[in-house]
């Protein structure tokens, strides 16, 4: 397994903000600065911090909200499903047995006690406010009680299957930080365990605060079990996938019973979230005909398909209120999907996207009567003038619950460039209340990730949440801003770079035209040259002319010097002062 | 001189819009496309093209609108300003000669007759349609009477100096499509003429409509001459820069006389428009002390220092009406500088950067009176709810004068990717009427950009400016979307690299997985592998259930089918159908 590039930055530590009360603590890492030349001290700067404790991967993170689960008394062990060769794939059925269990037992999966709902938005409309509301309250430095009433509400969830215990809680909704969620993932044509595991751990490194297992390639049980064991955030994933390959890719072939048991095969490993593409109904698809670019999301058309095939409705929709009791008993939150999302901006806003709207909020409402936390999926490909109506949208027909879009792209014209394109109507959409961005990385539409990419993914996204954040003037998220600024002022060079979202890329690219270590402490960088660097020349402003008091002084002067050439009086004669870097 | 990369993509070929009436063509780049699977033909898609016949860089481009600017018989050559060692800088003193003249011979500039005014606005306002207004409304596929009504109007401008006949014509203002400014240019530290030449061509090749020359370090007017005699489109400066070398870098001995002595020397040599910071004036520098981050334009803060030094108001102010009479004898555009533009979020939308906004629109309708050309510059820095309100301020203030915004960026802590924080903020204010974008490039803050950086630079702002033309339905804007989009959904796969921004990286981030030959005709990608391919799903489907009425028809079955069920009836069987590859 590579560590490479895992280390931490020097100037970055891990601290804790405590709730001695409660005997919870929360990680963050903590940025140290330098002192202003002025000698004033600078605080150290405490931020999210997403990447967790650190696993090695065959020994897994410890099981962090074990006792939490166990303390409420409402779960129960059990034996669990039996696995089945299929669940690794056709690979598995060939070669005549499955992957090894985990660590070499197989495990065992907790449920709720029969009659029991388990979810933390049960728990939030009863009143109690569990240690996740806790932890997730220290997290974002808010009111534990404003945490649980948004998800009694519905407008906040916090992923957390019972049977993912070394997850720290976290939460998804618009009152709060606005999130990122990173894809990973095998295919059949390429990626071992191994790189999984070790993107899982890239991208949380980064930022990534959920992530979803997108696998459909070989060993996709065991797999997920690697990525589950190793991972400090919610994990999502889209079933269908899985179901699609144990009837051997035929999509017509799916039954409800096989997809059932492909769901709780994931509940019992810990899935926090499962797209569930229940809105695309039979009478819905037609209205894709004519587009564009038809239907691009793989699980509506895997179930557009379905319904043509077999006349029938959608089985997800005629079954969902049973999903809802399954999703109840282990904590399972519904990423409801849009099938029908825009693959072009010329599809966007179309009649099928917002008749699947329509029907995703009646599913959303259906799943908050078993208690079960919801979110909706968004688009897609959306021009920017229209990215808007989409959450406002959203939000209205889904009394506010989450919203969770994948960019949408503003412009169809720049593959190889799609985390940018997306970048844009991410910042659009999350200023307007969507919860949690969906990262696109520079090969969408091209290629699978490789971890530069999902580097690149996440940093675009955590500039477009961080930026909304500012947007919607979210308390404290200027802080880093202003830090930052604060230092380029300064010319606190190793400080702009251990306060940036990648200290390593800054400095290296500061580096690469000046790189001698007097540059770290220069009062001017290469792009100005010492002579023309404003904030060099504004400093000497400020140390020549001191305070806002004195220079109004100056000003003054210049009017009362011009009063007096008015009434005849002599011209006054300025001293000739140097203002800039003398050579 | 480098050539690499200037190859042309194979796909796309120069060709040309005509207007026979005129003897004009305006070139435009053709990309052919494939058929579609179905037979049917795609007519090849005309797009903008920005870069120009080409030139041997020491040869220069033909003098396209020499004939024009002679035709209208109001201008005279004359014999020009005395070459002076110090117009290339202190090296050139040092050495004790200047650098040799542009292929060895003083030009003959090009200036109005005496009490004439040769600007397009002046052309414009008279009734008069110029050639350059029937080459741009060829260019922008518009009524050419829009062209003059916005230029007459102050609303749009053409930069076209009479002595850069090199130049293509292009519009500035915001009923045409939104346009970028790359910046180049050497500083102190670094930079060579034949690499800014080389910066010059590769920024156009991949679609920068001007660019700025910002050159601080030695040879600055050599490097100048050289950059506008192989230019095809506008070139900006910023004379204080160099009027600043001329007084060896000490801001307080800048005068007046040696910064008109400058910009005729850059009128001479054919600069397009020049960047003019008229509006810092002495009372507003104190309402910049309590900032986080001062004055961060380096033209900006060389003023207020210089203003605060003398005790006296900013020469470019007080002689403003001077510099009008002298870039109406070339048109020279007047880029209003924004001198006290914030260069934090912390800053933004603050009393400094309105008031100075304020003294801008004062100095735009004092130029209109002269008929001279002009855009004023914004920010910068601004947090994204605070973006709108910049744009809208100036038109309302400015009277629609074309706005010209660096970014802005939209946070502050992503030094490295600050192309990406500015392209989102670009994209909100080009959408509410900005006309053209000062790009940024990854280096932005941290070091000078090398080619790579330009070209990220270029096509992120590429991104920002069509996403913007299609937010504000800009008639034709949604073709190139459309017409990639169908490719995608076809899988044309050569027809996507080739309609994108950058053919060349999109093929290689697809053939980094899936590299051999085949693959560019295979109906999936390495994304989601042949089975998982929405699109193909989506085509299959198309294939097995035909027509919006078909699926319609499919769809109303199930509805009789239910009918049948609920009165008693036997269930309809349905037939199997493999839907999606099978194996």
């Amino acid at each position: 397994m590579s560590t490479s590039g895992m280390e931490q930055h020097p100037a970055h530590s891990l601290a804790f903000v405590e709730d001695c009360e409660h005997g919870l603590r929360v990680p963050v890492t903590e940025i140290a600065l330098d002192d202003s030349p002025s000698g004033e001290a600078n605080a150290p700067l405490r931020v999210y911090r997403t990447s967790g404790p650190g696993s090695d991967p065959v020994v897994g993170l410890p099981a962090y909200r074990a006792d939490w689960v166990a303390g409420r008394g409402d779960v129960e062990a059990y034996t669990g499903r039996e696995r089945n060769l299929l669940d690794d794939g056709r690979s598995a059925v060939r070669r005549g047995e499955a992957s090894a269990e985990w660590k070499g037992a197989k495990p065992v999966p907790l449920r709720a006690k029969p009659g029991r709902r388990v979810t933390q938005m049960h728990y939030a409309r009863a009143g109690v406010v569990t240690e996740e509301m806790r932890f997730v309250a220290l997290r974002e430095n808010c009111d534990v009680e404003l945490v649980r009433s948004e998800v009694a509400a519905g407008r906040a969830i916090i992923p957390s299957n019972i049977n993912h215990p070394e997850s720290e809680p976290m939460i998804i909704g618009k009152a709060f930080l606005v999130k990122i969620n990173a894809n990973i993932g095998n295919s059949a044509v390429t990626s071992s365990i191994a790189e999984e595991v070790d993107k899982l751990q890239w991208a949380t490194k980064w930022g990534a605060d959920t992530v979803m297992d997108l696998s459909t390639g070989d060993d996709i049980h065991t797999t997920r079990e690697w990525i589950i064991r190793n991972s400090p955030v919610p994990i999502g994933t889209v079933p269908i996938y899985q179901a699609l390959e144990k009837v051997n890719g035929d999509a017509s072939a799916l039954t409800w019973e096989v997809f059932r048991d492909t769901v709780i095969e994931q509940c019992e490993q810990g899935v926090d979230y499962m797209t569930i593409h229940a809105g695309v109904l039979l009478r819905y698809v037609p209205l894709t005909a004519e587009r564009v670019t038809g239907i691009v999301s793989r699980g509506g058309s895997i179930m557009a398909g379905w319904c043509l095939a077999h006349h029938e409705e959608n089985f997800l929709y005629t079954h969902f209120d049973e999903l809802c009791e399954i999703f109840a008993q282990y904590d399972v939150a519904f990423s409801l999907g849009d099938g029908l999302r825009p693959g072009s901006t010329a599809d966007a806003n179309d009649a099928a996207q917002f008749a699947e709207l329509d029907t995703l909020a009646e599913l959303t409402k259906r799943a908050w009567e078993c208690d079960v936390q919801v979110m909706v999926e968004g688009p897609g490909h959306i021009p920017f003038h229209l990215v808007r109506e989409n959450v406002e949208r959203q939000q209205e027909l889904c009394d506010g619950a989450p919203f969770y879009t994948l960019g949408p792209l503003v412009t169809d014209v720049a593959p190889g460039y799609d985390h940018i394109t997306s970048a844009i109507g991410a910042t659009e959409i999350a200023r307007y209340g969507t919860a949690m961005l969906c990262y696109v990385t520079p090969k969408e539409h091209l290629g699978l990730p490789n971890k530069d990419d999902v580097k690149t993914g996440v940093i675009t996204y955590k500039i477009a949440a961080h930026a909304a954040d500012l947007a919607k003037g979210h308390p404290g998220a200027h802080e880093r801003d202003d830090a930052l600024s604060k230092a380029r002022f300064e010319f606190r060079w190793r400080d702009q770079f251990s306060l940036s979202l990648d200290p390593a890329t800054a400095e290296a690219f500061h580096d690469e035209t000046l790189p001698a270590e007097p540059a770290k402490t220069a009062h001017f960088c290469s792009m100005c040259g010492p002579k023309f660097c404003s904030m060099r020349i504004s400093q000497d402003i400020r140390n020549e002319f001191g305070s806002r008091q004195a220079q109004e002084a100056i000003a003054g002067m210049r009017e009362k010097s011009e009063e007096f050439r008015a009434s005849g009086g002599k011209v006054y004669l300025p001293e000739t002062i140097t203002v800039g870097a003398p050579e």
